[in-house]
């Protein structure tokens, strides 16, 4: 059996999405900036994009501007949004993903910003109040907290966040690429300035993202050039790239509430099954709360183990079982995650990460919990 | 009839490039970054595709990073290079892309460099003499010339401009966009610290480039996040548009010969027909010099014809003929070229680019100047 439990690192692509796509790989190839027929139809296309994407988050097409992928948004939205809106603070958690966080501290490094990391508590939780206080004493600041933690899952409050950022005129970049897709964002009323999508993350395809930048918090173009995106990125546009994300976009939002039905019935499942089988196991952050976490997003602490010890990735792959040990963005599991030693994570135990899509079933579930205990049974 | 002469903005995909992309979308779907099956399936492809570029440019492996495109890869070795290696000059020309232009212009506003433009006389030239003595008088100086000039073709003579680099020890970035594909590049032999590329002008994807640092000038990232591209370029990969880049450039090499020869015979033609049947006709910059300028490209200026002024392409778009009057990347001809201004080209007269691909025919020419004749019959 071959199973696929790796879906916060990417999705497979839909079929529904690659169809949108070809026409643009094979007859439609014109340069969107081209004045001419086969500039026009091209240009015509991708302004239906943006459109159809503005609409589902209900924000503006202007507030919209295509790039390559959910860290260059998050990096524009960083870097662009200090220097256009004279920031001289910034404020972020530990467990942020390293677009954001590496981002800032290269900031910080440069002398561009003072950079203040909140704690987390055990669970991967920050504290508000901590936030208050650091937004009291920090006028322009800038405030960068994601929406869903990508390793553990856990959900930030980000009408809370959002409140007090509005509070103390602070502006508000949300790392939105976990949720997007899988929850509705309503950009009218989620008070953020700015949020980001990487369209590979919901079942379009890789090297696509979005920004989102709101009206009245304009910001200058991190990649200078032509005249493209309403001159916000210069670059010729990644024409299938954002054919896709937005026919994935499109297609997530026509039955979010039927996927996320399926997957939680997995998730729950697995929950169950693992605590029923695996006597010590845990979870980490608050990935087992159903309601505090992402219901794509499980993560499994396992019992120290000498025969697994490092290798449970590695013992699961030779059961078919893709799964991942963090963050596959940050390049796999062999420099260990950040968020875990965030979390003080005890290193003798293992972790992985289970992360789900509407193509899973609950007999991988079953599967793969019979292959944990088969892993574990010599210790346990 | 429909002609496509505007090859210089963006070229049809080849359908071998598309096949080779499709298992990425389809099947081969897991991040590179996973250490499991489905990502390592993944991260060979991109590795294979890697040491290909790398082979055909004569470069190492570790010095090919890829990009977004074209204009990514320009601030990419702009910004990064000027701050990894503590320059504080840049030298430029007026008649460089806005990939190039633009950025070096926000980096002097910034106060990170001192921007030297060159004088270029009204064929587009550049004078070495005024190169060298900047460079003489500018320690720690970067260069930043292009191989060839996306709307007039003329090309740079990077072994002298890099052996001045040299001498001077300037970093030497060229925007080797227009040649890549359609010359052979030894960067064994070529004297250039970085050069770049955008798949989609030599019949690749759009959204897809690379950039060559040569591994003496090192630089640091100018997207941050994970450790992707060699910790050079943070961002889950567009997998398939480092495929199609990589498919697009291994065919080009396969008989850029044969592809030259056609190309070559289809302008020649081209500028005799016109010659012959448009009196009054010019060449913008040196791109009618065969061995001095682009063979793919052709800047034509028309005499002042009041039926055509200002909508020369319009009118031949009418008639089912896509050219360009200037850069496509610089969102069409609607403010005009900063290249022909340069070159202080009469407004009075309209110019138009056509620019070729292996996919154009002869008749294609005929077509086009007898339609040309036509819209200039009233006045000529
Ligand atoms: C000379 C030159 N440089 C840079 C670019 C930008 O490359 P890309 O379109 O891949 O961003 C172009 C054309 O688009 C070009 O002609
Ligand atoms: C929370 C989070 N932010 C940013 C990214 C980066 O997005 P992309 O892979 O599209 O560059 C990822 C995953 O890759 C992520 O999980």
């Amino acid at each position: 059996m071959k199973v696929y439990f790796d879906n916060a690192a990417t999705t497979a692509m839909d079929d529904r999405v690659i169809e949108a796509m070809l026409p643009f790989m094979k007859s439609h190839f014109g340069n969107p900036s081209s004045v001419h027929s086969h500039g026009r139809e091209v240009r015509t296309a991708i302004e239906k994009s943006r459109k159809k994407v503005a609409e589902l988050l209900n924000a503006s097409p202007s507030e919209i501007f295509f790039t390559s992928g959910g860290t260059e948004a998050d990096n524009t939205a960083l870097v662009c949004g200090i220097e256009s809106h004279a920031i001289t603070h910034a404020i972020t958690s530990p467990i942020e993903h390293h677009a954001v966080l590496h981002t800032l501290e290269v900031l910080a490094k440069k002398g561009m910003v003072k950079l203040s990391i909140l704690d987390v508590n055990d669970r991967g939780e920050i504290d508000l109040n901590q936030l208050e206080e650091l937004l009291k004493t920090n006028p322009k600041s800038l405030v960068s907290l994601m929406h869903a933690n990508n390793e553990i899952g856990n959900l930030n409050d980000l009408d809370r966040i959002g409140a007090l950022a509005k509070e103390h005129e602070a502006f508000f970049h949300s790392d939105t690429v976990q949720t997007m897709g899988h929850y509705v964002h309503d950009l009218k009323l989620l008070p953020v300035d700015a949020i980001v999508a990487g369209g590979h993350k919901f079942h379009g395809p890789k090297g696509s993202g979005f920004l989102f930048v709101r009206k009245d918090k304009k910001i200058h173009p991190f990649i200078h050039g032509g005249a493209q995106e309403r001159n916000m990125r210069g670059g010729t546009e990644n024409v299938i790239g954002i054919i896709g994300i937005s026919k994935a976009l499109e297609l997530a939002y026509e039955d979010m509430a039927g996927h996320r039905t399926h997957i939680e019935k997995i998730k729950k499942h697995f929950i169950e099954k693992l605590v029923q089988e695996l006597p010590g196991v845990e979870f980490n952050g608050l990935s087992a709360d159903m309601d505090k976490s992402l219901y794509t997003v499980l993560n499994v602490s396992l019992p120290p183990s000498e025969s697994n010890r490092g290798m449970l990735l590695f013992n699961l792959d030779l059961e078919g079982i893709s799964a991942s040990g963090g963050s596959a963005c940050s390049s796999g599991a062999t420099v260990g995650s950040h968020v875990l030693r965030a979390l003080h994570h005890n290193p003798e135990r293992d972790s992985v990460r289970f992360s789900f899509s509407r193509f899973n079933t609950l007999d991988e579930v079953d599967y793969t919990v019979r292959k944990l205990k088969e892993l574990y049974a010599v210790e346990v």
